[in-house]
């Protein structure tokens, strides 16, 4: 057995998306890597899982020296259904992105990304989630790679301690980046203007659309604080979900 | 204008599951009633938004005094539609469910049901997500009636205190259910196990499947020894995932 580590790279943006490709070049630099990328985009699904349905799941031909697996799920099911399915043992790291599109802030609740990683360390496994500040298909990832290669470096040197961290790489020039920024999540959320159309038949139907809406842009501790001084951020998740200050306050309810 | 609340009522498992309709029943004792839901059942979309499609709403003939309408999206799409096309104000409360099946400990996770909820919260309106233990669809929900009442009165008569409550209930007759508790998530997991089949022309599919595999079965304030000892859990839910600890911790690496 390889003495290399284990690394499993996945997406939400599917399998051929060039984010994958940017971040699996990097993982091979590193160790022995399997890719398991949903066969189409899967954007926005947070931590769906398949219940009510069916998945599939096939072998892709690779052009490089690692294994390829394409799945009908979510993001969530690929790092499931590879865990479970594909590999013998648990892998030493897993990846997921590399994202076209930001997930800090408000984003990591929506961001199939971010639940891929999210699963894995609910799974005991590190994980990181990278993600770059732009949309675009023809992306840049030079820079990204460069820091997605700083931050495997980084954590494959530290001693086993899990979590999961929400890399965001600001959309600029390698060398306008100042450096990697530890923060917390900022706070903010989505403002919804559902574009209401008509069918040729007549009948309604939605786009969702809308704006961000920061609330604290000032806060220097937070995500939208380090890109926006042109820091790539890094926010440890959890998946905890309580609310320890509420819950102090309602304890004093009598129900 | 009516005096009395706006609530909003929807839930994961569809406009037609039975959980619902002992939800809407409920809630029009308190207040004036808009339902929404998702046409076919949505159970573990998590946070799911359908950003690469449409989305389609259907106003639905009612057997009450309340307006219901049933949407192609997920659970919270549900919400964002509605606070944005069918409101014109932000309703006093929302309420996801009566699910069937647990939402405790890690499901909130995958819990399309606590994601609409969390949406709501997330919007700045106080939301309350209900589980029944119970995933038949001929679940006995007059135990879980008697408890979303207490919820709802409860959380009416105090101030303006926004949250997110993941609200679970065993599956008990109401005489055996010891009251409310207040709790933390407990830790726990869920062990894929992928059922692996082959369809009539021989090619593999998979089924995911399961077992719960609980950390701390003796940790007194979480929602799942509470449900064990037959009180209805409720744990308030976060939005900001951000792991503070190992924020902590990892501010000392030298990135």
């Amino acid at each position: 057995m390889s003495e290399r580590p284990l690394i499993l790279v996945t997406n939400d943006d599917g399998y051929h998306a060039p984010g994958i490709k940017a971040l699996t070049e990097v993982a091979l630099e590193f160790g022995d890597v399997i890719k398991i990328a949903p066969d189409k985009p899967q954007s926005g699904m947070g931590h769906a899982i398949t219940i009510n349905s069916t998945l599939r799941m096939e072998k892709m031909p690779v052009d490089g020296d690692y294994e390829g697996y394409q799945c009908t799920g979510t993001p969530v099911d690929c790092v499931k259904i590879a865990l479970d399915v594909i590999l013998d043992r648990a892998p030493d790291l897993i990846l997921s992105g590399i994202n076209h599109g930001s997930n800090a802030s408000i984003n990591v609740i929506y961001s199939g990304t971010m639940s891929a990683a999210l699963e894995g360390y609910i799974e005991g496994i590190p994980s990181l989630g990278f993600s770059l500040l732009d949309h675009s298909l023809e992306a840049n990832f030079e820079a990204s790679k460069h820091y997605v290669r700083e931050m495997i470096a980084l954590v494959l040197s530290k001693d086993k301690l899990n979590f999961c961290l929400n890399v965001n790489i600001p959309r600029l020039p390698l060398e306008m980046i100042k450096g990697i920024r530890f923060c917390r999540q900022a706070h903010a959320k989505w403002v919804e203007e559902f574009d209401q159309r008509q069918d040729p038949s007549g009948k309604d139907y939605y786009w969702l659309t809308g704006h961000f809406q920061p609330y604290e842009e000032h806060a220097e501790d937070t995500d939208l604080y380090a890109l926006q001084k042109g820091y790539v951020s890094v926010v440890p998740v959890s998946y905890d979900l309580t609310h320890h200050d509420i819950l102090n306050k309602i304890k004093e309810w009598k129900a």
